[in-house]
């Protein structure tokens, strides 16, 4: 008789051998910048080691990002699939989840999709700017994580292993492994906008027209890279975006395909509900938008952070049914 | 007839589909860290935005380093492989070359190794400490790397897309694509070895006792943790470490079977000389370590980045052979 367990790996994407007819990375984007007239300075390069004087000043390439390409053997689709990363994460965030299951990565590749695993500019491997350019980034608290991507109300006083203490009753998130999520931050500049979008424009241009599945900060990308170069841009699919670009007289003839996707808890945040009230008059001002709120279908506590939750690949059926259609249809 | 091209092609690690029973990541080792007593301080999140006011007190991970694996379906070998990168790289070095030629990576991954690609605490998808916990990194200059790496005497005033002018004679480095190397050069710090070998510790007490595949800066983690955790380490393959350990009653049993191999123009160089003599005296001391002078075997031209130049596939072919020697022996 056949498990539980076993009848969820014979779903589609779950499980079995990643067959790849090829592999690997680039970077892409940015330009070369020069340093000169900053002052040397005396650092320890080795610990115990003697101070060498450091000349700053040269040449530097800054703005690149990264892409790692993973291409299934039996290609099952014709349009490559993008993943791009929230703020404070890089393409990490798509694989292995905190808790260790399969992420959207290995999902989207098992489906047979072209999938580039992306780190925005200034992120992961993309590498960032010297200090002496853009100055120096910001860290968030794990505590104001736990907050804003709705895993609880509060972590304050509260040690990082206890999380699941004060997560959210019925929270889709593995809150146990909160301290894996809080690993794998990074710090971010609040100034890089513009930087990140010339690569993806960049990225995007290079790769054949794309799918982009994006969160939360690289919600915002997604859509606005759909704006800005639609031509490139197949359909995004949105989780949870941070924001959406505003009415212009730019965005009038938006036709790229979307769906924004939104999880739980949105009416109880003190952030989220005036960032959906966006997202609906952005769906509202084109007929290519739709919106998704897994509660309304009966998926219930999702948090923000929808690729790693219990259900993601759940979410992930429902994304790739989406773009069956939407792109073969 | 067979072309050089396809008569290349056929032997092994150099093409065909990449088939994986499985790839993930996680990240692993550092600590938990509050600060607390700091200033908060106003910042712009987004461009055109109202400043908030951000409180950096709270709780971090710090000393984090990421591992991602890729596992062949049909494993040929019964021990883990990981790639550590050098000063100022990611794990990107180990993928795709700047050219655009396949890398140790898919090289290793292709003859049946269960691989793992690293990124040291503080570099890539590892992320770092607030600024308020380290201060902030140090960048290397295109001009510093050119000449450090031993890609020609000088880059001083040519353009980066000029590189290739500037390389030296039959150097096996593909100069034309040196901005493509300049995008994978990330910011690093000085201070923070403990940190990258107390990561590397606990990667290796993960992991299934694994060979060791450094370069530069990495050679030195690597040598470094065969005398600490010989029962971790099966093997060290060193591309030109930048630094072995200094004598000590530590490492008067140093038995791990180690190999580390050596470019060309070495002679000619400011630093070399004086780092070969004291790899040369390591050796010396072990009878385990053995040295792989390319030129010494008729290979010449090979720069600092061998896992990159022209003929870094034939490297690995003297990697792989020796590896199978010393573990299957």
């Amino acid at each position: 008789m056949m498990s539980a367990h076993d009848a969820q790996e014979l779903r589609p994407g779950r499980a079995g051998p990643l067959r790849l007819r090829d592999m690997g990375a680039f970077h892409v984007g940015g330009q070369a910048l020069r340093l000169q007239g900053q002052p040397s300075t005396r650092e320890v390069l080795a610990a115990g080691g003697e101070p060498v004087l450091l000349d700053p000043n040269g040449s530097y390439w800054v703005g690149q990002m990264y892409a790692q390409y993973f291409l299934p053997e039996t290609p099952g689709r014709a349009t490559p699939l993008q993943l791009w990363h929230g703020g404070g994460l890089t393409g990490a965030c798509w694989e292995t989840t905190p808790d260790g299951r399969p992420g959207w990565l290995q999902y989207f590749v098992r489906r047979g999709w072209d999938t580039y695993l992306c780190d925005a500019a200034e992120r992961g491997r993309a590498g960032y700017a010297p200090r002496q350019l853009w100055g120096a980034p910001l860290s968030q608290t794990a505590e104001a994580v736990f907050a804003r991507f709705r895993l609880g109300e509060s972590l304050e006083g509260v040690a990082l292993a206890d999380a699941a203490q004060q997560a959210f009753a019925e929270s889709q998130f593995p809150a146990e492994a909160f301290e894996a999520l809080v690993r794998q931050l990074v710090p971010r500049w609040a100034h890089t906008d513009a930087v990140i979008l010339d690569a993806y424009q960049a990225l995007l241009e290079r790769v054949a027209p794309s799918v982009v599945v994006c969160h939360s900060q690289g919600g915002m990308f997604g859509l606005t890279m759909a704006q800005r170069r639609p031509d490139r841009v197949r359909a995004v699919v949105a989780l949870e975006p941070a924001a959406v670009p505003p009415p212009s007289q730019d965005d009038a003839a938006y036709a790229v395909p979307t769906l924004i996707i939104l999880g739980d808890r949105i009416d109880g945040d003190v952030r989220w509900p005036a960032m959906r009230a966006r997202i609906e008059a952005f769906a509202a001002r084109h007929a290519s938008v739709e919106i998704l709120s897994l509660p309304d279908i009966g998926m219930r506590g999702n948090s923000h952070m929808l690729m790693m939750d219990r259900n993601q690949l759940d979410i992930a059926d429902l994304v790739h049914d989406w773009l069956v259609r939407t792109l073969e249809g």
